[in-house]
């Protein structure tokens, strides 16, 4: 990133604005709580590491201004309900006094586990190996590096040739605005897709590997991810190609025993019908907008942390590295 | 359709510029065959019937201004490569003297054939089914009731209470804007999705069959149709749930033995990067946009046309309709 995606500087949160990318690129300054929960609700700040990142340093903020702390680590809790790294770092947050550095703490490690993870996914990638990827788990979504991105950039970085393709990834278009954007300013080769087109472009022998982030994962592997994931990790499993989720441990959530137990935020129609400036739906038609999915562990062929691959069984491997 | 899709007026070919729905409803005049040729290639008319019929009414427009119809049915030849309906209304319009009764013609029995693919198709929905389509195979993709919407349009009429989910289809959106526009105008209950969401709705188990258009199809059963099709068609293989193609006998090509054969539109970058009014992507970025797929045969349970239904092995079952 050219500047943070997301930091304290004298009091305040400076984050980058990713609802304005790639047209506009530009820093906002939160100053209260309040501000903090719309720039996660509105996905100013989003991707589970960066989310976490921004509830505890509005925590920090809040209880500046509050002393009631578990009253505004709670209501930061609820501007998201998937990605359990928010709830993660609010309880670290909760449960530390010393709150400023226990949040620039959390951004620190955030670095070195996405560095992390990147170091140990270069080595599922060959030279010339093109990988699909979804929405966008990058250095946007996290304090600096990314995790399903920092694998591409760790390899580009370590003289690897390879190539991406990037789904646009509806409703918002994260893929399109913010992985597109992050890999070109990293000098990597990427070529945009629609959601749809990700089937025929495996189908031609275009894609070595697919790697995706995640919001939340269960202790048996299953993987809450942005929606189209699921889709993803089925046409990778038909068209016998590999499937890896690069997450930090802090996304694993061994006190559910599968997926089936994390909940679903559902967005609003407008982000469909209206996402970018014109209204491209008829008046009053129904919608369904599911922001997540889970991809169950036996479409995953592995799971990248910071602290190395977990194979299946994932019950044991994630269960070694929650430690 | 409140007034038909395209029609020959007084000398002019009449048509919905579909291209503003479902925001404008507005008829468009062709008075040559360039403004016809321009109508198809942006997609103003679109669907594998609807262009055969613009293509053998632009035929007439040229011939009577032109006096040489091969170079005129050839021009009209080059302004969409995958759909077969084009090149077999223009043969139609090549071999007859009688050129603008041939388009009627046309017209007259591309309706007749839609009716029949209804009722032939209407008896493998079952009362409370709800049904997935992707793009628009609707009146508008026809002269006036579609393909796989007059299997829903015919449930619907016959009384079967039924629903469907539109996948908006990217780039263009046909879902949203044409698919979900007619349906509402039918008042059959609609559900718009994005289509890295149709996954998680079969998942979810909402979803009892999927049926879509098709532009061509080889001898073996191998279909073209819009992209994102053989994702669906997957995504309802290992859902367990049946996948129906709806189309004319007018689009098998039994001249190809597999889909392999049927060349592939490749679309414009800006479709995909500036489709919504607003740039969304990064300037410069690598754009891949093929414009259809080739799901195969394995994958569709069932082909109705006006004949009747096919079912595997389509060798046979398609030789007999193409008679």
């Amino acid at each position: 990133m050219p500047i943070p995606t997301i930091e304290w500087v004298d009091g305040r949160i400076h984050l980058i604005d990713q609802t304005l990318l790639p047209n506009e690129f530009k820093q906002i300054y939160c100053d209260d709580v309040e501000s903090v929960w719309e720039a996660i609700k509105s996905l100013r700040v989003r991707g589970a590491p960066a989310i976490g990142i921004a509830g505890a340093l509005g925590a920090v903020l809040g209880i500046w201004k509050s002393t009631e702390l578990k009253k505004v680590t709670d209501y930061l809790a609820t501007s998201r309900p998937t990605a359990v790294n928010l709830f993660w770092a609010l309880t670290r947050i909760e449960q530390t006094g010393v709150l400023l550095d226990e949040a620039q703490n959390i951004i620190e490690e955030d670095r070195a586990r996405c560095r992390a993870i990147g170091q140990h996914g270069l080595n599922l990638l060959r030279n010339g190996d093109t990988i699909l990827t979804h929405c966008n788990a990058g250095g946007l979504a996290t304090s600096d590096y990314g995790t399903a991105l920092a694998v591409m950039f760790s390899a580009h970085e370590s003289g690897k040739n390879i190539s991406v393709y990037a789904d646009e990834t509806r409703p918002l278009l994260q893929g399109a605005r913010l992985t597109a954007w992050e890999l070109m300013q990293a000098g990597i080769d990427v070529t945009l897709i629609c959601d749809n087109m990700a089937a025929q472009v495996m189908k031609e022998g275009k894609i070595q590997c697919a790697i995706v982030g995640a919001d939340r994962i269960a202790a048996n592997g299953d993987t809450a991810n942005k929606i189209g994931t699921y889709n993803v990790a089925i046409l990778a499993k038909v068209h016998d190609i590999p499937f890896y989720v690069a997450a930090p441990t802090s996304t694993l959530d061994l006190s559910l025993k599968t997926g089936d137990l994390i909940p679903i935020e559902q967005r609003a129609a407008e982000e469909v019908t209206e996402g970018f400036g014109s209204r491209t739906a008829p008046e009053g038609v129904k919608v369904y907008s599911p922001a997540f999915d889970v991809t169950p562990a036996h479409l995953i062929t592995a799971i990248i942390t910071e602290k190395g691959i977990a194979h299946p069984p994932y019950e044991e491997s994630l269960a070694s590295q929650g430690d």
